[in-house]
């Protein structure tokens, strides 16, 4: 079954009309008119987005990588995997490996790519592109200026069961931890 | 650990100037000025949200229902679980029966509540509260007006080989499909 050709999907919705209706500091904001299959027009309104990458950073004795950190929108701190925005052209092993050191200051020897999740397909383009890192050492931080956050670990089991409580509640890191999963003694 | 206490947080960002900056047909998005840590100003930008629900609903042959819709902002159709906003002042539970029916045509006799996600948690402040629904019987659609899918099944099995295959990349889907995968056979 193909998921991705929207030419020929007979669910797809066609663009009639696009406009930016707003251009924040950091959001970017569309409202585009549609023809919906039955011929009838309706609007579409989505956060246009750069993308971003999630590293499931494995340290030598088997944790991983978790920063606490606060998410403004929803008004406290929450438990994620080491993430970031791609730059405008950035290679996206180069963005994993660049949030990775910023955010925990460990670098890593081996990087493998484990695919691509959609945190929100109802009203943002955003992708995020998901790396799982091992052979870690510690170089020490470089937060962004005006970036706050605490690092910590847990082991595969903490972590899966701190999903299963609702201490871990951030869809980008319980998608990124399914895909890891297998990969993880 | 706290994550949730805000006031004794020492990542709390506070709000000094809040602003709805853009009110369209179906976002809402606001811009905050914030004091950092540090006690410098920044800015947020970011959704708002009434909420969501998402429902991991087994049929008695044991296969979870998923739908495939078109998903505008990245311009094609996605596998996802049945899922929809709550509507103003509506219950959770009352929100996933009446989703699972509309979308889907089943109504289900037993539910069990697995907890909530945050599919977004940089730019919006959706959560999203995840349902088991078993004991289906199919009772025909309700699609609201301009509202296409197609529904159709996977097995556990087939469900979990999407994720890690990138078939399904929808975070939601995922994370909903982490929290009720020990409870299905």
């Amino acid at each position: 079954m193909s998921v991705d050709d929207s030419v020929s999907d007979p669910l797809a919705e066609v663009c009639v009309d696009s406009e930016q209706v707003f251009d924040g500091v950091l959001l970017k904001l569309v409202r585009d008119r549609v023809r919906l299959p039955d011929g009838k027009e309706s609007v579409r309104e989505y956060v246009r987005h750069p993308g971003a990458v999630v590293v499931v950073a494995v340290r030598p004795d088997a944790r991983i990588v978790f920063e606490r950190q606060f998410r403004y929108p929803l008004g406290r701190s929450f438990l994620e995997l080491p993430a970031g925005k791609i730059d405008s052209g950035e290679d996206i092993l180069d963005c994993a490996r660049r949030e990775l050191r910023e955010e925990t200051g460990y670098v890593a020897a081996d990087w493998q790519y484990l695919g691509v999740m959609h945190p929100c397909i109802g009203y943002s383009d955003e992708r995020i592109e998901i790396f799982l890192a091992s052979g870690l050492s510690d170089v020490g931080h470089q937060l962004d200026d005006g970036e706050f956050l605490e690092v910590l670990s847990f082991s595969v089991a903490e972590a899966v069961a701190a999903v299963r409580d609702g201490r871990i509640t951030d869809s980008k890191t319980i998608t990124a931890l399914f895909l890891a999963l297998p990969l993880l003694s």
